[in-house]
């Protein structure tokens, strides 16, 4: 035992004070919990109180004096921190006291200020001249129950599945000649076609479960494995026979689902045109009906009018080809029908043409390719014609009389692939993230001099906010995206306006993160994320066109910005169109209310950590930019620019706006599944995640905020510090959260992140 | 003609007029441009002049009925709007005098206008209801002439080379077996070092021209050709034959430099290690000596302490390896010895593994691979010795007696491979935006329903925004790394430590701008990007490494920003450091003189435009940054946190030093050749490039000047609407200034840009 200038009530107060006032993160409000627990603890007599809060007090520090005389009582008691404690500073708070004193309790008070502060190891122990015993996470929460959160409902068939992927067909290989590689994608496809998941969405009758939501699930799985074999999936399974479900009747059904289902016949979905990408309604490919054969004529017509990047087209026997449909010299518009491209022996029918679209950036295991019809025949009865017939007298009709929106109706249908392909990219994120977490939390690189092993490079705070931020948006656009297939496939809700308005902008937002994260993911794992073998360079080179397949996402950001003004656009050029934004102008006044100079400066952990904040900032953020975005319309309008010029100069607004408006979405859908959650641990957990997620954000679009004076410099700099923060608190959990992702085992074959 | 509500005088100005007034971005301080020259048109009487000056009041602006009268007087006019006109709109006003006057001259009044608005179509032809002669791009500059402005002094070397590169083994094809690609991309460096390229840097009495510069720029040259060739070229001749050159003494070159440069002797570089990438002073790799035989033995003693990701290391007969120089049992640090590695008939050498590395995201024309070395012993002589030598007693000598400035200075010399990463990663850039700009100016998507050609998609904002700010980058970098390397071979300057922190921070920036520049042109090409055959692919796979290899960009900012910080670094922890930070302080307050209210919402195309704005702006920065990180580390330090800690917990703050400090001498060092620039019509094309630079990294990090009440709001909406602004002007020159790129039209095999 030494000599001790301390009382042993303030003694084991000494650590939690050395931490507090060696970082200035602490803010004011903080420091009240210390208070308030130091009133409380009855094993402090009144001068121990009266010492102790006077060393809270801001204005009058404690002296540097003291603060070194903290650091030498620590060091010299030689004992250590051991971080795999429960409460790492309040179990050596007891050692330090049983050091000096003999005898000392765990406190429980202090393990109050150790929860409430939110104080990880990482904090503080650089502070403590001690050896520190590493613990690579915390055994605080269990990965598997996060994974059965995720799971949700769709547990049993996502178990199941992951059972069945462990068969050796599934084993990934580095193969990069196309051939070879096509070749095993499509064993991979027709096994899972064999076994009933390519049907899960479709109709009992057929094979299937009708179950939509659980084949998203499924679907972000097979990226676990290839996104060749996810993209291919999707094509064989969803475009192709989801075209044939939704826009054909039962007659097509009879005819083609069950086979569809099974891989028994492969499919193409050949819509998008080498001229024509984003503009679908602009394709040149005609279906001309011929009454005397009762036939329709499929033409290309044009150098760049063939079908293009069309996925399975050298695989299959069959496609849906979306053409403008000519009925008695009119043009109907775009309509989808079956046209058989090869027969048994797998030879082009006669007028068909198929170009390989060789070697790609990724995705080498599906079989893109060009097409071209030249006058190709097919019975009438091919139209899928759903949503558009020709009867047998040859007359055409629609169950919708306006062909602007039946084009837009029968395009709303294929909107779950647009939910599926933020799903894969979701998918491809999070395998990327938990690979460089794991390698992060192998990899040691520089140290300290006096320390003989070099730094975890998770333990960086540059790697940390590299990847936690990555790791909170992952969990949030998956509740995101389930919650956005629920509505999806509500058949009690037939108008999908809504939906799709949604979908378009978060595909654009989630396929932009996932591309991100994966890069971010690449550099955090230097040059081994380069290796194939490490799995980042596929994802990375599979994932990246994403953002442009299924509608480029600056086309659909735009789409989704249009979708939020659609209430106002009736009114343009309208004398309601004045009243329209009166009311827009009062609701933004009301809820600037609060932007009085104290709210746009208060920085208290309290108010930023608040969903009430994160979901006020984001709610005001999208009605100011579609405000001042009707303005700046109806001001072009006004001067007699036309509608479609006015929108082109407001582009970038659009834009803006599109991707505010799908971060509130995330961010209050996710709030919701938070707020239903049962288990509170993990609910706290969530809402942390939520939290950071939101932070991130706001912090990401500081400058809009400060434009704005909704926040201050001050705030704005909070928020980075409160971001920073709540990756350094994630830090011990980021195993577990990347566990909890499920990815099986087996898929995770990165030698790095074993 | 028709009849006219409006003199001649006045009508001439109806077109100016209606396009102020059209759009909402002209500032009061342009609208004075009009005032101005209204006041000096002799051209119009007393009553034209009180009119047009009336129309120019922004507190009472013209009616709308005003306004639609003029619309209407063009429109009635039938006349085109002919944009290769060299002045479009004065051109329309003199034909519009003529419509309903009959007889109107050219009015050089109103050019002054067009020039000093900077008045383009694009930003007008939509407002007129007539046809447009759209040109794709305007005459005004000639691509060749900035060709050579680029080429500067290397000119004649480079346009032999480029001829040179015409020969057939130098065709582009797509090969994804890296076997084959590696066989091909192999011929191809020798075909240079038979060529003399080789060797370009060294002496002449190897062979070479001691021309580090124009190396440089052939480096640059050969990412137009294929990223593997560049790199394999990169570790032939600059990093083994330059450690050679830079590490060796005459012995060494007399053995080994001239056949490095003819690629006879084929070599690689093994400093890196599996488990010591970044930490290059921690690897583990040992040299030991041995006097009883005069050997060194160099040993890898552990299982990741293998060389790793070594070029050229299953060609190469030879490599120059760095491990810890051991001499009676002292470790001397890092040193670099020359082993042989295989025989005549390339057969490795007893106690040699080799490893191939494996597929990788890209380069896979180049042979990285893994080495062991199990005791292998070299001569004494083999120890490149230039600083550290032992001498024929056994003892070891060197130079330089501090071991830290040693090694340093070792690594030092090797800060030249560094300028080329970053010239071939821009390379790169060049290349995606040559391909992107061009297919932007070829491809339509979308229209106006009353046009028949949809638009061209290089005049949607929101491309311009996506590819016009990366190809002025484009500009600055190229004359940033020109100077860099001119400094860096300036050998009347010995001590390079001052360019080492500029080229670690340049090459950071520079890198990740390209690996961004790239990913935005890939998106902006759609599908199209996405096939190997538009080279985009190969670009992204290429050049992704770049961020990591010679040096993390993460590491090497931080390396930047403790540059920047060395000068008070010697005074931490001592009495002077309050005193330096005064100084600094000082310096601040004294740049903070200006930044009063009006200064912050200073929004006038003058004021943004002046390149002494820019200058201060990232002056202010740099210093701001500076001051407040040292302030944060002296605190810590203070407080007893150890410096290594203490730099831990700011990283995030030296990455944002890092990134301010480089782009500053980005845009100085740019700004500097403009101003010395001859051409007036050309530096004026500069100038706006510059601008539109510095702008757009305002515009990037508006949130912190905001943050620190540098800009107000008003003027962050300014700088971003003047980005977008300058997009538009540039947009005529857009094609020509990427042809000035000069990559040759035989290296452009993307189908996409032809």
């Amino acid at each position: 035992m030494v000599t001790l200038d301390y009382s042993l009530g303030i003694l084991q107060y000494i650590p939690f004070y050395y931490v507090i006032w060696s970082d200035d993160l602490l803010s004011a409000s903080e420091i009240s919990v210390v208070q308030k627990t130091i009133e409380e603890d009855s094993s402090l007599d009144t001068s121990d109180k009266s010492q102790l809060l006077k060393w809270l007090n801001r204005d009058s520090p404690p002296t540097e004096e003291e603060f070194k005389k903290w650091k030498q009582t620590i060091s010299n008691s030689q004992i250590k921190l051991v971080e795999s404690d429960t409460y790492p500073l309040t179990s050596l708070s007891q050692r330090l006291g049983n050091v000096y004193c003999g005898d000392c309790d765990f406190n429980d008070h202090l393990k109050h200020i150790e929860i409430n502060l939110g104080i990880q190891p990482n904090h503080y122990n650089h502070l403590f001249h001690v050896e520190v015993i590493h613990e690579k996470t915390s055994k605080q929460y269990n990965a598997n129950e996060l994974d059965k959160i995720l799971m949700g409902e769709h547990r049993a068939v996502v178990e199941k599945f992951r059972a069945f992927l462990k068969n050796n067909v599934f084993q990934w290989q580095i193969e990069r000649n196309k051939e070879l590689l096509r070749e095993s994608i499509l064993k991979q496809v027709q096994q899972l076609g064999e076994n009933g998941y390519g049907a899960l969405a479709y109709p009992k009758e057929y094979g299937g479960t009708g179950n939509m939501p659980a084949y998203g699930a499924i679907f972000e799985h097979l990226m676990y494995l290839d996104g060749s074999l996810a993209v291919k999936f999707g094509v064989q399974f969803g475009l192709f026979g989801g075209s044939i479900q939704k826009l054909g009747t039962k007659k097509h059904h009879d005819a083609y689902l069950s086979d569809a289902g099974t891989t028994k016949l492969l499919g193409c979905f050949a819509m998008t045109e080498t001229g024509h990408g984003s503009n679908v309604r602009g394709i040149k490919t005609t279906a001309t009906y011929d009454k005397s054969s009762d036939e329709i004529v499929i033409h290309t017509p044009g150098k760049n009018d063939n079908k293009e990047y069309i996925g399975n087209a050298l695989h299959s026997k069959i496609a849906t080809v979306f053409a403008q449909l000519i009925v008695d010299g009119k043009n109907e518009g775009v309509h989808a029908l079956v046209v058989p491209l090869r027969n048994e022996q797998h030879e082009l029918f006669e007028g068909i043409t198929v170009e390989d679209n060789g070697y790609k950036l990724g995705l080498n295991g599906v079989d893109n390719g060009k097409i071209w019809f030249n006058q190709v025949r097919v019975p009438r009865t091919n139209l899928l014609d759903k949503y558009g017939a020709i009867s047998e007298k040859g007359t055409y009709t629609s169950p919708i009389k306006n062909p602007n929106k039946r084009f837009f109706t029968m395009l709303g249908t294929l909107v779950g692939g647009r939910i599926c392909v933020a799903r894969g990219a979701l998918g491809g994120a999070k395998m990327a993230l938990a690979i460089a977490v794991k390698h992060a939390l192998n990899r040691r690189q520089f140290n300290d001099s006096i320390k003989v092993q070099e730094d975890l490079i998770m333990d960086y705070p540059t790697h940390q906010l590299r990847l936690t931020p990555a790791v909170a948006a992952s969990y949030v656009y998956h509740f995101t995206l389930e919650e956005m297939m629920k509505s999806y496939s509500d058949e009690s809700q037939p108008d999908k306006r809504k939906v799709e308005t949604q979908v378009a902008g978060l595909k654009s937002i989630i396929t932009w993160y996932a591309n991100n994260t994966i890069q971010e993911c690449r550099e955090a794992c230097g040059g081994k994320g380069y290796l194939v073998e490490n799995r980042i360079p596929d994802l990375k080179g599979d994932v990246d066109i994403f953002t442009t397949f299924e509608g480029d996402n600056t086309v659909l950001l735009q789409l989704a910005a249009k979708g939020v003004l659609s209430d106002f656009k009736a009114e343009f050029n309208s004398a309601g169109f004045a009243s329209v934004l009166k009311l827009l102008r009062t609701q933004l006044s009301d809820r600037l209310n609060t932007l009085n100079p104290i709210y746009a400066n208060k920085v208290d952990a309290e108010h930023l950590y608040n969903p009430k904040f994160h979901k006020h900032a984001f709610d005001y953020r999208t009605r100011r930019l579609t405000y001042t975005l009707a303005m700046r319309i109806r001001d072009y309008i006004k001067k007699g620019v036309p509608s479609y010029q006015a929108f082109l100069k407001v582009q970038t607004h659009l834009i803006a706006l599109g991707k505010a408006y799908s971060v509130e979405l995330a961010y209050n859908t996710f709030s919701n599944v938070c707020e239903s959650m049962e288990n509170m641990e993990y609910k706290k957990l969530f809402t942390k995640l939520g939290t950071l997620y939101a932070l991130d954000q706001l912090n990401q679009d500081a400058r809009w905020y400060l434009e704005q004076g909704y926040i201050g410099g001050t705030k704005s700099k909070a928020i980075r510090q409160r971001v920073e923060r709540l990756c350094t608190e994630l830090r011990p959990h980021i195993e577990v959260l990347v566990d909890g992702f499920g990815i099986p085992e087996h898929c995770l074959t990165a030698p790095i992140a074993k």
